[in-house]
């Protein structure tokens, strides 16, 4: 008898009749003679409903109240599939993510989970229930207050509560069939992937893929849990996202997908000293605004300025802080000018393939050049090479790449009607 | 420093605007040098559309589930108070019932409290925040579940904890400007009573009175909290329920209203045997469907058949309930039928005044023969006469009542718009 953890997106469970429908097919399941864990996030507008309400009361809402709020959303939508599945015939049960043993850090709207201790969870499963627990959201370990786990908390509930449980796969029902090769919308010809590594699922996660967040694919890692990512609008096998790439025998590690990202801004201080500590001194500034940098470069000093010149990319919603800080640092620093391009966009190969491959980078640059696509930025790992360019060039560099390294398929690939995960 | 509890209903927080006014009182309050503690019901229209969503998932939805989707209307409302508190500068920080240390019992939408431990509610006050705390909900003693505690929740709540905090007084916040001598809506000159004492207002909860719930009118007495009954649309003042009427001096004691009950029907087995047990048994057979008996009539037997009825009252909705057990039961307890009025209405005499005036029975009487009203079966408590009429009569009844015994007043009285506590 398997554990099986199932979680539905806020789509999925958007009317009514949806929510009789994610019950069938939870009761199926549980039918099929498996112990089932559901993780549900909110009904489809509810959340984007409480913010508005909140902004009607307050224009800047205190974290922790926000989260006493929102959590309401994940308490209603679970609350009412453990309803519909109980009209089924079946046993089912919900809990909020405290009372299923979820704790996390203190940081209202973006906790990170620090444990999972699901004694009622396994209770319930023991007594022949079907669990439900509301997604998105646990308990801090310090105030004992209710917190909110920042995007994609819901598939990271999941993901988490199949580690501590033992499951033996974490199902994530989307919009989509599964991963593939690219974005369908953009490549209609993109392949259906069976399987992805962890590591190759981490950097496609990282570059912009929408599918899986980085800290869930992360968590899953760690605990070793397989995440199969499938459609909540059939019953086709989706994507099952495990195992390391190191397991791949060398001569079947692949290429295997391209990411494309519009998120981020490019961020240059222009004309500052080469010497030690100046560098730093960038970095410090924006690490101090809590702004995550992602790719850097700098460039070869000048031989008769010794100045030079860095670059770094930025989420867009902190480019103009970033610009802002260093700004008022100009003097104490020591630059010329702060530029800033938020029309940028960051294109990614993946594959462990790559390792054992010489000549792709080459291939990539050959290919983009071939198009006519200025690169701006190159940043590589073991298994992924990125690179930036303009953001209206970025939909064209996707195909070219895909192409150029042959990882398209025969038929052309389903999006289905959806709002998203 | 006095410390207040304070409990606003649904209509009062029904829209954003309506949240930001009542929490403009709230501050009102704090700045006054009060320690203040807020009881919020769930915003208007939120219960209903949670109950109207469960409905179209599940005909019949299990208590527990119904309780988790309930209480986050309760969860919404009071977030969004805190959030509008800290808009007008003051801290404030939302509680879940069980937060609050509401425990109850197991009996899921009609729980009952228990006990209330408010740690996290005063170590929130000793710092300086004004505490909201959901309304109508605690969590289960035995099964740590989350309850819901049947109607008149929220003012039970405001209570209780106003008793565990030790409070100075309880204000429930409605859309009357207090407790009148009569229903003003039925009688235009009824008065507007400044104090009533804690038997009276159990009386009047009793018979029907609306206002306040009488499960929280008998918490308020047992734990002797003053409950301050006013209106959320004024800042008049409005009724102080407090006080026992045993500390009335006999000359001082008045008749203190009428109230009326249109919620239960009548139920009369005829022609049982009058020998002894036999009352017992239909007794026995209402109270194992658990149905609530209210006010009952045994004639005098017949001579010549040995032959008696048995008349009862309850609610409406359990009428039919009752009617089918007995019937159910006919041959084995004997009797000849059962019969059923729903247009029946009850209209009560209240005041401790009564325990030392004589003639009060006589002219209660006298009154609504009259006015030609029949009367059905009398019931009487110390300080209390109930009759039942026909529904029909009933409006009269407690209009001629009322002005025969001189209850009405000089002012018209003030109905606000609102759609309930």
């Amino acid at each position: 008898m398997a554990l099986i953890v199932q979680k539905y997106g806020g789509s999925s469970v958007g009317t009514a009749e949806r929510i009789r429908r994610v019950a069938e097919r939870i009761v199926e399941t549980k039918k099929a003679g498996n112990d089932v864990v559901v993780v549900v996030s909110a009904m489809g507008d509810t959340t984007d409903e409480l913010l508005d309400l909140a902004q009607q009361v307050c224009p800047a809402p205190p974290a922790r109240e926000m989260d006493m709020l929102l959590t309401s959303g994940e308490r209603i939508s679970n609350a009412l599939v453990a309803m519909a599945i109980h009209s089924y015939g079946a046993e089912a049960r919900s809990f909020t993510g405290s009372q299923a043993g979820v704790v996390t850090t203190s940081v209202h709207g973006n906790a990170k989970i620090i444990d999972v201790t699901p004694g009622r969870v396994r209770s319930a499963l023991d007594e022949g229930s079907i669990v439900l627990v509301a997604g998105f959201q646990g308990v801090s370990q310090d105030s004992k207050d209710v917190t909110t786990l920042g995007r994609g908390g819901s598939d990271t509930t999941a993901v988490a509560l199949a580690a501590a449980l033992n499951a033996d796969v974490c199902e994530i029902y989307t919009d989509v069939d599964g991963i593939f090769t690219a974005d369908p919308r953009i490549v209609p010809n993109a392949r259906h992937l069976d399987t992805v590594s962890f590591e190759e699922m981490l950097e496609m996660a990282a570059c912009g893929a929408k599918v899986l967040m980085l800290r869930c694919v992360e968590y899953a890692r760690r605990y070793d849990v397989p995440v199969h990512v499938r459609s909540s609008y059939t019953t086709k096998p989706g994507t099952i996202v495990s195992g390391s790439m190191e397991d791949i025998p060398v001569e079947e590690a692949i290429l295997t997908g391209v990411a494309h990202d519009r998120s981020e801004a490019k961020v240059t201080v222009v004309g500052l000293s080469d010497a030690p500590g100046y560098a730093a001194k960038v970095f410090r500034a924006v690490a101090d605004a809590e702004i995550n940098i992602d790719m850097v470069l700098q460039n070869v000093s000048k031989i008769d300025t010794g100045k030079t010149d860095i670059t770094f990319t930025c989420p867009k919603s902190d480019g103009p802080t970033a610009v802002e800080k260093l700004t008022k640092l100009q003097s104490e620093i020591g630059f010329a000018q702060v530029l800033y391009d938020d029309h940028i966009g960051k294109v990614s190969l993946v594959g462990a393939g790559m390792k054992s491959h010489p000549g792709v980078t080459a291939t990539f640059c050959e290919a983009l050049a071939d198009a006519g696509i200025n690169i701006d930025l190159i940043s590589t790992s073991e298994i992924r090479i990125s690179v930036l360019c303009s953001d209206t060039q970025l939909d064209e560099a996707v195909r070219v790449l895909h192409a150029a390294f042959d990882l398209g398929g025969e038929e052309e690939a389903v999006v289905h009607a959806g709002t998203g995960r």
